[in-house]
């Protein structure tokens, strides 16, 4: 494909785009295909001449998109959102452009420091204090910074790696020798609660610690209490509790754990100390929710995905360190095919040593152009009009009578199932086996109508419903057609039972 | 911007993109910008209020465009090539108007399936075995297969933590309970050669493991004899190896590792035996190259990166494993959000179980795209033009007297330097020093001509030049460029001598 024939396909592809987001609202956003699907219609290897672009596309109609979950359709109300906007697929395709492996500065000195220049815009914009600036008002540089991660898994192991370092560190300025304090490690516990996402045990398990599940209570938060029952008695038994993760809004019905608790926790303890905001954190643009995530000042790092409910695509994961000392310890590696000539100003960051791989995308662009053309203003309006969705729908399920709520809807998610009154033949109600199986049903019913996608969960055995409104392109006449669906699918549920 | 806009600017973003491709021989590749340019012209905050998108794009010609190192030019010559395509670049437009976040096969099953169906044809064209191919030719499912990590420094992190729950695994099955296991894993230790990429020494600094970095002879390989001693040596001292990375392709030299006696010795080892073919891999397209990668067929796993010499944009890392076992035993977590519905088929992988992240693009987008418009004719005229043009400036080096190499040029890198003759003003050999110094001016001079960049990297002490060619908008122009520029600055060089 010569640039001549990129200029007409690009175009193509640009108006292809364009026509998708049109129609995204006439399309089921669950795919149906069965597993294999794929497989059966696709030669066994590579063509070995050239194919033409009109194939492709084809084949793009035909064998792809039958295979899709459409993400961005106003009717995906699964998982959480995963956002993507016109000012970000223009910032992505300049990214495409110049195709630059950043590991550090001179890789592209404008990748580096449109980063760094962003992450402070971004950390302001949620309220951020400033202790997570990579550039102090003085014009000279913090401690501390932002940094663009592939996801917010990728964020929770940089940080828990820079938690490690800092406790061995602590471990050696005890008088241990490196040998020995390597002997430790095994005795490194980290500390979530049953609500935290899987990308903490994950992230445990890639380092290879020890974790402890904190059990939450009815509010599904992490208490100050809880935290510290669980380290005592690691304690002891010997162990060595290094890391905690606080969560701003968890998975299942974003909740928010006891930030100032747990800071204060972490700070006696010596521990690495990271907030979880993966989700919600998009919501701080709001000054109304600052008040909600008090205590993440006093925690050592703090990570949310604007490709979730931000508005910039997939991937980008903000995450700040206020001190960015011990990661940059224990991911720094140098060779002599980096040329350190510009890393020893104290102007420029070599992120590389701020994530797990050596290269990385120009990823600050995207989030750049979302910050510019939809101006602090419009970010917040995107938030607000969810979160009234959110409120709409939750009153409206609480009116028709049959339903209750399981978990308030602060943000976006309305968590609520059929409850055991709208089931029971009888006068007593329905037992949590039966109750459980008609809120499974419901959402199956509901995904069978075709028209939307959601999911259930499970919060201490209850099934629960759970419906995520985010969608960039979702507007009103999304969330009325999943209250319709709901309404209708609860009714044949109750029909059955 | 609403859809309207987006097919407008969409388009001026199409041409922005060509018109980029082609004007960048006559930009100098390599940014001359000094440390923190961009802060002092940036603002302190995001704006409020939304703007155009004609602010942004005079802001990229003005602000960013300065601050770039053109990895596209055909004029740069640094590190390894990170190609891009129109193909690619089209193809990421598609993955990013879907924006889907893949960690399972129902968030997207074509992103599942079209993974593995090109991951199959693109371990086929490179000639692996077929322990490492993700659908048998009996239509089931095998027990290896491919997938696409963001970089090769990911993929070794992966691999390494497969080996050690592999080594977890046998320690238990020699009667150690899994606490008594993993009070062992500070013993456990991952073999290196001193040319080894700086991603496995990173990839151990992540998982906590010891290294051993075993010293290369003057052809800069890896034995099997000095990987024995190194064994036994820790051995003798209670260590466990667990971990060997061979590499096909060095970053300094492109040199290859003995891999068929690493394979024997990793067999008698019981250790996982991970290839590095970060840069080289592409290369196996070519038949002409495969007896050079005997010993990978015994490897556990293989990866090379489709974005650099492969035409595919970054980020595009391919890993095959043979057997996925003991990745997905170490990666996989459940939780209730994670509908396991589809999970139980022979037929479908969850990629979320074969990487670090949970969520992941839909890159497979990408690589299809390249190999359908290539084809595999079109990639190996690709692979074969730069090794053409390589060992035509490896001739012309050698042609005009003052040059010596350093290392033969098999692929697509030329390293070399000024010979002791060339520089000497006496009758003797210059000293080591004042060659390094030559040498480093050379390509300080090289640079400074503004036209072209290059590396220079030190081999055991050794001051020496690297040529990387393979940029996929490079033509045999720009290698004449570098050996004009090379002879003036050498001219240069010696003058000052």
């Amino acid at each position: 494909m010569d640039v001549n024939e990129f200029r007409r396909r690009g175009k193509e592809v640009v108006d292809a785009i364009a026509d998708y987001y049109e129609n995204l609202d006439n399309v089921p956003p669950l795919s149906a295909v069965s597993p294999g699907y794929l497989y059966k219609i696709m030669p066994n290897e590579a063509p070995e001449d050239p194919e033409s672009f009109e194939d492709i596309q084809a084949d793009i109609k035909t064998k792809i998109m039958p295979g899709m979950t459409h993400w961005q359709s106003g009717n995906f109300f699964a998982w959480f959102p995963s956002n993507s906007s016109f000012p970000a697929i223009l910032g992505d395709m300049y990214s495409s452009m110049f195709n630059i492996v950043g590991f550090n500065w001179i890789c592209s000195p404008a990748a580096t420091e449109l980063e760094t220049v962003v992450m402070d815009w971004l950390g302001k914009l949620v309220g951020l204090d400033k202790r997570y600036m990579g550039i102090k008002d003085d014009g000279t540089e913090g401690t501390g910074g932002g940094v663009i991660q592939g996801t917010a898994s990728e964020a929770h192991i940089v940080v828990m790696i820079a938690g490690r370092e800092k406790a061995l560190e602590r471990l050696k300025a005890q008088g241990l020798s490196e040998d020995d304090a390597d002997k430790m490690r095994y005795k490194f516990v980290a500390y979530f609660s049953d609500q935290t996402h899987s990308a903490g045990q994950k992230a445990a398990n890639i380092i290879g610690c020890k974790t402890h599940t904190v059990p939450t209570g009815d509010d599904l938060r992490l208490t100050k209490q809880a935290l510290r029952a669980a380290i005592a008695a690691d304690k002891a038994a010997g162990l060595i509790p290094f890391f905690v993760c606080g969560t701003f809004g968890t998975t299942n019905t974003t909740a928010i754990d006891d930030l100032p608790g747990i800071a204060e926790v972490a700070e006696s303890e010596h521990m690495w100390n990271h907030v979880d905001a993966a989700y919600a954190g998009a919501a701080l643009v709001c000054p109304e929710f600052r008040p909600l995530a008090a205590g993440i000042e006093r925690a050592d790092s703090f990570n949310f995905n604007a490709h979730k409910w931000m508005l910039t695509n997939f991937d980008c994961s903000a995450l700040w360190v206020a001190d960015s000392t011990h990661l940059v310890n224990a991911l720094s590696i140098h060779r002599e095919y980096f040329p350190p000539a510009e890393d020893s100003t104290s102007f420029v960051k070599n992120y590389r040593d701020w994530q797990l791989p050596l290269g990385r995308r120009f990823r600050a662009l995207k989030l750049w152009f979302v910050l510019r053309m939809y101006g602090a203003s419009g970010i917040r309006a995107h938030i607000r009009e969810h979160v009234r969705q959110a409120k709409w729908l939750e009153e409206k399920l609480l009116a028709d009578g049959r339903f209750e709520i399981l978990a308030p809807a602060v943000f976006g998610l309305v968590v609520f199932r059929l409850k055991a009154s709208a089931i029971s033949k009888s006068d007593k109600d329905a037992d949590l086996e039966s109750l459980n199986k008609a809120n499974t049903d419901l959402v199956t019913y509901c995904n069978e109508d075709g028209r939307l996608f959601m999911l259930s969960t499970q919060l201490k055995g209850v099934v629960a419903v759970r419906v995520a409104i985010g969608s960039s392109f979702g507007t009103q006449k999304n969330v009325d057609l999943v209250l319709d669906v709901l309404k209708e699918s609860a009714s044949k549920v109750i029909a059955e039972f």
